[in-house]
């Protein structure tokens, strides 16, 4: 079985980008506007379609044949509006996410999408999490570590203030993707610098940090390949040991995984060579960040199965644990949804 | 040769650090305290003890020549103060380096710390570096992509802003190399995460703009391996692909180079495997951000120049222009300096 951890719903009908402008306009009038969660009024033909010529048919050309799913991650926009504007339109998202792994059950599993407000408690995450997992059968979340959208206003991953949130996630057998949203700073490339530069920050943040000693359940997945962790892991192992603080291999790696959302064959193989297979989990992200084919290689950019394919190092149960084994460690309550 | 392009006076008397404690308290009663350049009252004894036990020794035992060498990037903290404590703080702080490069002329050559200030145009800066390149002999300057220390508040590279300093730099046949200082943001770790995300950041800024178009003959360093540039070498070409972009080949290499402050193998394996020699300068920003010894490899971390002795695709051409060429070429006035 081959389980792509990693995939956005960036296919939606338009009914869902008209909800959120419709949101924005609102706001436009008035900054604390609350609104009401209101109807997208899509029909489970417009879901289907969606899906069906998208996401779906790529899993069958590409050979997958399960994908980890939740709201597009650059329309999480958690730096719009407020904590009303989030809770709604988080609540819509993750419906919808709902209604897709409903319809297809075999080929998705539900990820959620937080309510976070820069300013706003992590706390006040809980009762959508909660909503999720325990009445939609929800597996994951997508926390994101910067609500302010390249701003980075609010707190570290390492405050307290993230604790209640992580208490129940690992209550609940639930891990988090750390992933941002769209850059509202002209600064930022979104799916570029800023995802990146995210996923390195938020490496950077836990491993300094007294998350996994406080809490040694938590699972974390820090996304596309880990930003630019792999790559430098000679600084962060050195960085670690000039303050006295244990090996990466002894402390943050029995909590956090990496996905391989690297697009080209030798990142994948610097990706396999650093981190233990353990710690690693088979995603694409399709249909996402990067859409072309390379000319180099002739097949999509994002089409990662084929550079694990290709990668020659990896022991054929290596290759099993990043494609399946450890999906199932990370993800608590995948196996009852697969084998219910 | 060996040239060493990225060194930082990291071992300064202390009466640098003092200087920039009372430029501190000065602030904190007046915001808007102009003060005077004042006096370090260094000697030139104290100078070579720092430079000797240090930056030499480690220069003769690892067998390099030359370091091209700037105030410390960690203290430019360009986000304190207004326009004149950095203008004061840059010209103490690259008399210094004027300093050991005159009194130490076959080891270092003289790069810039530009006084930079939020909200200030990067076009302030020119004086400080016409003073430096003019009459002190500097080959290179440094340039801060975000003065506000990890809030990213100020304009992108790409911004025409930038424009009369980039005008200056190709006038004067300088380099400059981005490097962020150190973070007053809890969100980031000043040489890991920040360090790392601004060189991905300024990448990703540069190689989308107009700025080389406009400027063909400006040479911009990023350091440190490119930040995670050349680990998600896919995930940019597709990006440049998908917005119908040059391929980076045929665009931002003509101009971009990168460092080689990886430090670990594999990871200058892939930096050497992605990137063409033409655009690698090799450099280890000793003394600097990782300090200890690696218990796998025996040798410091930041003993860059055996990665690259080590590594076995190179041919000795490349090799040569990696530690010696690429710096003649793109630092246009140190050719001058090594052979008068």
């Amino acid at each position: 079985m081959i389980i792509d951890c990693h995939g956005h719903y960036t296919t939606t009908p338009p009914q869902v980008g008209e909800y959120r402008e419709q949101q924005k306009a609102a706001l436009a009038k008035d900054p604390d506007h609350i609104g009401e969660k209101g109807n997208l009024n899509i029909s489970d033909d417009e879901i289907r379609d969606s899906i069906e010529t998208n996401q779906l048919r790529l899993q069958r050309e590409r050979g997958t044949d399960l994908t980890i799913f939740s709201p597009r991650a650059s329309w999480m926009g958690h730096h719009i509006g407020n904590q009303h504007t989030s809770r709604f339109w988080s609540e819509q998202q993750n419906d919808l996410i709902h209604r897709v792994c409903t319809l297809f059950p075999d080929n998705f599993a539900p990820v959620a999408q937080l309510p976070q407000s820069p300013g706003v408690s992590p706390e006040k995450s809980i009762p959508e999490l909660l909503r999720c997992v325990e009445e939609m059968g929800f597996i994951g979340c997508n926390l994101n570590p910067d609500t302010t959208g390249g701003y980075w206003k609010d707190a570290s991953l390492a405050d307290k203030t993230f604790y209640p949130l992580y208490e129940k996630l690992v209550e609940l057998e639930v891990p988090a993707m750390i992933h941002v949203s769209a850059a509202c700073n002209d600064c930022f490339h979104t799916t570029g610098s800023h995802y990146l530069g995210a996923d390195t920050t938020a490496f950077q943040q836990l491993i300094m940090s007294d998350v996994f000693k406080d809490f040694p359940d938590l699972k974390i997945i820090i996304p596309h390949g880990g930003g630019a962790a792999p790559y430098h892991w000679g600084r962060f192992r050195g960085l670690m040991q000039d303050r006295g603080l244990a090996p990466l291999e002894q402390s943050a790696l029995k909590n956090i995984y990496f996905d391989t959302c690297v697009y080209h064959q030798r990142g994948i193989d610097l990706l396999l060579d650093i981190i233990p297979a353990d710690n690693i989990l088979f995603a694409s992200e399709m249909i996402g960040a990067v859409r072309g084919i390379d000319p180099e290689s002739g097949h999509y950019y994002d089409d990662t199965k084929r550079y694990i394919d290709a990668n020659t190092k990896l022991t054929d149960a290596e290759r099993i644990k990043i494609f399946e084994g450890n999906a199932f460690k990370v993800f608590g309550r995948l196996k009852q949804k697969v084998y219910p």
